[in-house]
């Protein structure tokens, strides 16, 4: 799968800032072929569990969260940076590498018991997908698994949700 | 079909500030029988038209575009706030109420002559969807439709895209 997927990813050096080798998506989304290729490896890896709400977080885990939902005949669930939802809202603040960041997430969008997949395009030094995952265990959401295109295995971010079943398709 | 959906759209008073009654479409998104109903309208209002790319307006917008692109057979395509794509882009500076913004394509997001999907949750002024149409013409992207969730009548944004195609699914 690595192999499939990987020449769809586009490596640009010195982005947002120098010394980072950022990974652009924006290839794989413009192609039907690694779309499809991307949503089916994602599928095949929850082996046919049950799942109520894909939650994407804002903004590139959209795309993939709202592909995945209609797959598996779920809703979507948007978190957000501040400010943006307009209903009431449970907040996260976390650490990122200058100062703090906050995540929101609206308090009805998953229910109780809730069977949830969450979804990022890539996980970094994980700060976000664990606040994403506080979020939801607030609505009283349980995490089947945790989903992402690419994980930079270098910044471990998998230490910060290691409670929760975890799949990147890709790993730099 | 404006019945069925308008159901799933959640009316905020005084949000983002006094006096606006926000249109919020979370509801909607979590819905499975509503993403089937929203894709169904999109879909048959395309009458078959080929499509190569869908484009999505940062972020709300990132959703249906990409479950449109998934149905057509066509590539996604972002267009992101300024500093957030990593490659070469186009770029768009638009007045807003207060100020101005940006928007920006990758330049190699879309080929000369590709078939365009527009896709927004909210017309509401115009001035995002005009600038997104000029980016994907200066891409050389032909746009056969632009394609709303919601508009909003009484700010008259159509205007401002005029020479296009557009459809909304529901008006306020």
């Amino acid at each position: 799968m690595k192999n499939e997927l990987e020449k769809y990813i586009r490596n640009v050096a010195d982005f947002p800032k120098a010394g980072v080798n950022y990974k652009d998506i924006t290839p794989l989304l413009a192609s039907k072929e690694a779309i499809d290729l991307t949503l089916k490896a994602f599928i095949d890896d929850l082996e046919g569990q049950q799942i109520d709400k894909v939650v994407g977080i804002e903004s590139r885990g959209f795309f993939f969260a709202a592909l995945l939902a209609r797959e598996l005949e779920a809703g979507i669930v948007p978190i957000r940076k501040p400010g943006k939802l307009p209903y009431a809202t449970h907040m996260e603040v976390y650490e990122k590498e200058y100062g703090k960041d906050t995540l929101e997430i609206h308090e009805d969008a998953i229910s109780k018991g809730d069977k949830v997949l969450l979804h990022d395009d890539v996980l970094a030094t994980g700060g976000t997908a664990e606040a994403a995952c506080k979020l939801i265990r607030k609505c009283g959401g349980e995490i089947v698994k945790c989903q992402f295109l690419v994980e930079l295995d270098f910044l471990d971010g998998g230490k910060r949700i290691k409670s929760y079943p975890r799949t990147s398709l890709l790993h730099y």
